[in-house]
């Protein structure tokens, strides 16, 4: 039996600000990205996520990030290695007093934003982001790029990794996510995209932007829930998957 | 013998901003309330603090407050119940996580400035305290203002309380803080400071403004160490206690 | 002829944040009450704001704030006549940045959510709001709750100021607001309100809770787009003007 | 008659942190570098420094910054040139604002750490500064490193420039710092720094590292005010420059 995981990045809204459909995401994914603080969510929006979460009996990721709210986290930042420490295990800590009070536990880390575009290729910054895991919880699961140096050297240092394909991406020939910056680089079409995670789950490969076939080791599938769009896409990627036989759940309850 | 308890306000730095002596502090007290950063202190600050605490064998209390740094917690504010559980949950996930990661714990919670005098008498935001404390871990101590209503509510509530007193400040004839706005309401002489202490820690009175011998049932003295002044009372307590045969010691040790 | 001014609180959206519908609401309004950057709005959105309120020829204010961007500006806090001093010289002044960069100018101030409410009978944080408008720009006029005192104080300070009534809110017998905590605080059925504000720019009267007709001399009409039901009522009372000949006109163009 | 402006980064203390000695800088300089709240500076803060600059008639500059608080606007950070320019005038505007209510002007606007250093060499962030000056007021000067390309590119656009040298930094053969990074970059020894700024406020020129003798234009000393050691570094050009006839007089006095 096909099995595979359903993450959405989560708990993003702050304060008066709505971002999301977190209910709605909750019925569809087996695991949720929780944010910590730092580029999304506040403690009592956070708390209500983490609570509707263990409800659901979904996964918690603790989604940490650069300092940077007003830029949602999205802009490189060259920090050092003993700040990008601290505020991993400070962002953690906290997401694991919610979860903790929520009687449910933190499973595992994605980094958000840009920290989780350098990390996947800065070993400097990626292993701050490791040797802070490793300090708090070393059985935390590190969630990283499929195919991107970073779950290699995780690994190296003892974590667990788990690798994550995007649904709604093109991929290079050599399995790299085609860049933003180009044409054709997100996909929109619902059906398409069903199909393509459904081959991904079933046989661990996708079709490259030039049409070859490639390998992605991908044990979860990043699914967004921030526009209508993207929940009908996240919505259909479920309903192909029940419909074939592939089970939706979480990496941790393997 | 006679032993009780040291605190004082630590990690209350914020970035390149320094406040405090936090090494000179961590030899003369025996528990330190760490800031968790909604007044003060960055990870990468408390992050230090925690560890020198670890290694001097230093409890660590959560010193929560108000989300308000620019005020240093020290302005009231009307937060709802569920903002401020969510706001007191995060904290000391956060110092727990920070804790763990320099393989300690965090034992006890003191609320900070406006948020500290407002809960030690008014029952709702206390409670807010108090169902956020046990929500994330019950066997956290809640350390509150000698005589203030708080402490029995929470005792109520099921949790295990420890009242201070303060080094530096005069009492009323019935047990309260005279106001700061009051002359004479904050004490300068070290000397008899020191004295005073080592009344309260041997026979449980002090002297109250009007010369009247009055109880104050406390397990641990708060004396601060922000200014040269503050380390020079608190290095004086220390030293009249040893002198003394008074055990300064963490109440979490007993 | 009779006119009004209609304006609403716009620039609100946060980074990534959006709330609100400024484009709508500048087609609608007189007047924009723009946040800046304490309760809400981030340097790039007030700056979009300002430039299409100049572009649509609608009046600018300063939409100043306590500094609680989580809690939206909607919690009474315990600020110094000093620090509050500072605060709206500081949002007044970068506001005034965002529209001289946009060849126009702030005419008038604001102060929102708990801010607005306690200067409404605060004659402390009252006065202090008026210093600080006073010592930026002493031209600016104060825009304030109708029937209160405010009103009073900073015309006694010299400042000119403008009174305004809340479309969407009932009144006691005596001109003030019906609490929102008590039940029928706020309407919501639209022909109604355009028929009381309709009203309330021909006569200067509304029906109270109690079914009397009190007097609310209000130079200004506060409406709301924040949600698609409010964005409607300001849409039908524009039109409703429109139809029985009643200009909707800043009261800084009178 | 020789006169060149002495100018140091002031208003740097944040809510209950202080950070150098704003009062003794006020003394010695004849520009004051003024934080704008985004790496440091609370509006009560920054309130006082202006108007200390005021009453002691030293020229106030905006020292605008990356939203970098808790990094002190030190860190890179990679954002937008349309976040940039709001940025930009948004800290120019609230400077403007404090100065306006304190009875003067700011008359320039020198970028901070990160910013400034990213500036002087890249074009694009560059220009944004440069654009968000011009929008806000074409009059304001940019204060930038002598000898680095942010000059031209400033004058290109039609703003006014004035170049800075650095009191306590080495410089290379090409006039340009030498990296902090590199042994001896930074100079410590009071007598030697005032004849280094002797000699460039006379001639010109300076020695570089290698011992020869390099051109460096500029109409403005950077002195810094945050330690005790760089107070007296300051105090002593101030001292050699009056015992040799080199008058202080800010560059927007000329």
């Amino acid at each position: 039996m096909t099995a595979i995981d359903l993450n959405s990045d989560l708990g993003e809204s702050y304060g008066a600000w709505r971002m999301g459909d977190d209910d709605t995401m909750l019925a569809i994914v087996s695991s949720a990205n929780v944010a910590c603080g730092f580029h999304a969510g506040d403690p009592a929006g956070i708390w209500k996520t983490v609570k509707a979460a263990a409800d659901k009996g979904v996964s918690i990721g603790a989604h940490v990030s650069y300092p940077d709210r007003v830029g949602f986290g999205r802009r490189d930042m060259d920090v050092t290695s003993g700040e990008l420490i601290a505020d991993v295990i400070y962002q953690i800590g906290a997401l694991k007093g919610m979860a903790a009070a929520a009687g449910t536990t933190v499973g595992y880390v994605k980094p958000h934003g840009a920290l989780y575009n350098r990390i996947a290729h800065d070993p400097k910054q990626g292993q701050a982001v490791i040797d802070a895991i490793k300090a708090i919880d070393p059985s935390l699961v590190l969630m990283g790029l499929a195919n991107a140096p970073i779950l290699k050297l995780a690994q190296a240092s003892g974590l667990k990794t788990v690798a994550e394909a995007f649904a709604d991406r093109a991929y290079t020939p050599d399995g790299q996510l085609v860049s933003r910056r180009e044409q054709g680089s997100v996909l929109h079409d619902t059906q398409r995209i069903a199909q393509r995670m459904l081959q991904l789950a079933n046989k661990g490969t996708l079709e490259a932007v030039d049409g070859s076939t490639i390998r992605i080791d991908a044990q979860s599938i990043c699914v967004h829930g921030d526009s209508p769009g993207a929940v009908a896409i996240a919505h259909e990627i479920r309903r192909a998957f029940e419909a074939d036989g592939v089970t939706v759940r979480s990496f941790l309850s393997a």
